[in-house]
């Protein structure tokens, strides 16, 4: 099954806003097994968005529309849609009273295009948006089903979810998949291949192996297709315990959380705390732990010691081994693990510096170098890493790494 | 001048990457007054690419195409440009001694792919590519321009910089525009607009105003267009010191640097330091300020006080602060500021605390409930915020109000 996707919104196309709305829309559709083979996005004008639409309907039997409704913009967008699709504007009860009730609640009064909100077209379905004003739509056209939503991330997320998702799981000729995940964390793309290749050779051509990599790691998705569900499912497993098992040092879980995710959920179930001393990272690693909700069940706090005096007052460094062997040192590091965890009374504790750059190199110790050191409830241990990257590049590739050599010390100590 | 972009990648059809250059590309071209029009993203496909090159060279002066190029996918665009502009493929003399180059400078063996990147169309412009091995081409076609660029994001860059930009700015039928900028803080946009709305009435017909809005700030853009350029900077200065002095507190700069850039450059040049001790934000401020090279000089780290024992041991705050008005409090803000402060001899502190959510709000403290306090050289400062956002959203809004409310009690206490 083909589907396009047309985003409309001049603010995107004078470079104001990045359209994120796109991406989660290819991957909730390419989960379910539906192929995004083209994206327009296009401006805020009549013409544009009908040409648009005739020729993604005559391409696609999926065609899915973001952007261009809401109280000023409105007019425009539904008069193509009226013009495209021959089918006046009509008043939809259930929607002006939606719409009614979020204005009371909040206290504003309702102007003229607010009231225009409730319109839609009298061939559409009304996809009911209950976290925003503006309805979305859903319209059979010849082969193709059109559907059409607000722009606004949430809402958009909103009516994919409960609404569109399930209509186009409805629609015939749509192959069915089934999932399974591994998340791998420290081993590159093309080992991992290689480590995995008399495995994937093995795999019968109704499921396939898909690498997702992000910096530091890569989720592998193994995609079933059969009408026997239950068999299916269990000749995933069977695959996906394979994997697992080959690769057992990198992997990390196999659901869709991330690393972070687990590591909190692994330490919370265990009753162990953690505290972190920050160097080169910032408060980067400190920033990816505190935004999940519920950090604080682990996370007691860090100390982001910058300065050589913070390593030194606030964590316990001591100054003689800065001077003997350098802020960026194993034997700093190894001090600032075990400074921090004794100052905060953690379980486990991690420390990193290092030199993101693009300053501060030397021959010795070129900018990239980052000693990350993890103490633990048995002892201390220490890495070295030498990254070629910006210096976003080197904070973000440090912290993922400091972070999976915690889960793999956390793991080792508590099994 | 109309312009349109061709975006190749299966990657982004998949939702497996998130495409930021077009959105760049359309930020640069707005900036020299050039409209983008559409944006195409089509899958690595001959019959795909050949159409939307068709459609886009029918509409647009300027085309822009990105991706597709590189050791494995080169063969696929390259034969689809071939046969599309009905030109040969011949090998360029010295793209293949720069793609050599690369490779011998890394040591790396030389596959026939990588000899087929030095691989140009006979009737193309050839792109120099000096950060990367895949050149770029343009390419004139009828009355429009056709650049083609590789998709690694770096690459792309520089390629539109050095090569593609200064080409567009030499076409006829542009409009030459220059720009003048205003960042501020603290003011929504609709305040803002009406705030200076006395000045927008009288912007002559030449220079037009638009708002760049993100979360807690909104740039300014002054843009004129005209070809006496000497009066023309004259006016738009004019302008822009009307409108800087009456938001003058809400004023952050008028360059193209961010919050954070400003900040650090003038506490540097004033010679101050910096501390944080952040609770809530989870050392989101730290690693803002610590993303931009030479931070160091201003910042001396920040303690993340997630838990209370640490608030009370390594921050200073009195325990019976917070057992009397609790860790989210005016009091325990200002104690936070003051301790971290004295703790790690800064000039400056930002202490931030709050219920980032989605769990641990009450009936008197709600969910998005954020104490900011700041202490300065002269006394400490505080201000309670409620955001009514999700737990990142809450993140970030508390975060940068925060460095807002600093960049004023440093202005105001150095004048």
């Amino acid at each position: 099954m083909r589907a396009e996707i047309i985003v409309i919104g001049d603010e995107l196309l004078i470079g104001q806003v990045v359209d994120t709305n796109s991406n989660w829309i290819c991957s909730q559709l390419n989960e379910i097994g539906v192929q995004v083979k083209h994206i327009s996005t296009i401006s805020d004008d009549k013409m544009e968005i009908i040409h648009a639409l005739n020729l993604a309907t005559s391409r696609a039997e999926v065609v899915l529309m973001t952007g261009g409704l809401g109280p000023t913009k409105d007019d425009l967008t539904k008069q193509a849609l009226s013009e495209y699709f021959d089918s006046e504007l009509v008043f939809d009860e259930e929607v002006l009273t939606h719409v009614k009730g979020i204005f009371a609640k909040y206290d504003r009064p309702m102007l003229p295009e607010n009231i225009k909100q409730a319109e839609v077209l009298k061939v559409a379905e009304v996809l009911f948006n209950k976290v925003g004003t503006a309805p979305g739509m859903w319209i059979k056209q010849g082969n193709s089903h059109v559907a059409i939503m607000p722009g606004v991330p949430y809402e958009m997320k909103y009516l994919m979810e409960h609404e569109v998702i399930p209509r186009i799981k409805s629609l015939p000729g749509r192959k069915e998949l089934i999932h399974s995940y591994i998340l791998t964390v420290g081993i590159g793309e093309s080992f991992l291949a290689s480590r995995i290749a008399h495995i994937e050779d093995r795999l019968p051509s109704y499921i396939k192996l898909a690498y997702l990599p992000a910096p530091v790691q890569v989720r592998l998705r193994l995609s079933g297709e059969g009408s026997n569900h239950e068999l299916l499912k269990k000749e995933l497993d069977g695959f996906t315990q394979e994997i697992k098992d080959e690769i057992k040092e990198h992997c990390i879980n196999n659901n869709q959380k991330s690393l972070e995710e687990t590591i909190l959920e692994e330490m919370s179930a265990l009753n162990l705390s953690l505290a972190l001393a920050e160097s080169c990272t910032g408060g980067y690693v400190s920033h990816l732990l505190t935004e999940i909700p519920g950090s604080s069940r682990v996370f007691l706090g860090s100390i982001v010691s910058y300065d050589n005096s913070v390593k030194i007052d606030s964590v316990g460094v001591n100054e003689q081994t800065i001077r003997d062997f350098g802020a960026v040192s194993e034997q700093t590091a190894i001090e600032m693990a075990e400074g921090v965890k004794k100052n905060l009374g953690s379980d486990y504790s991690i420390a990193i510096t290092g030199i993101a750059g693009p300053e501060g190199g030397t021959v010795e110790k070129p900018v990239g170098t980052v000693w990350v050191a993890i103490a633990g409830i048995k002892g201390t241990y220490s890495l070295k890493y030498l990254f070629q990257n910006s210096r976003s590049g080197t904070i973000l590739r440090a912290s993922k790494n400091a972070l999976y050599q915690l889960i793999k010390l956390v793991r080792e100590e508590n099994k």
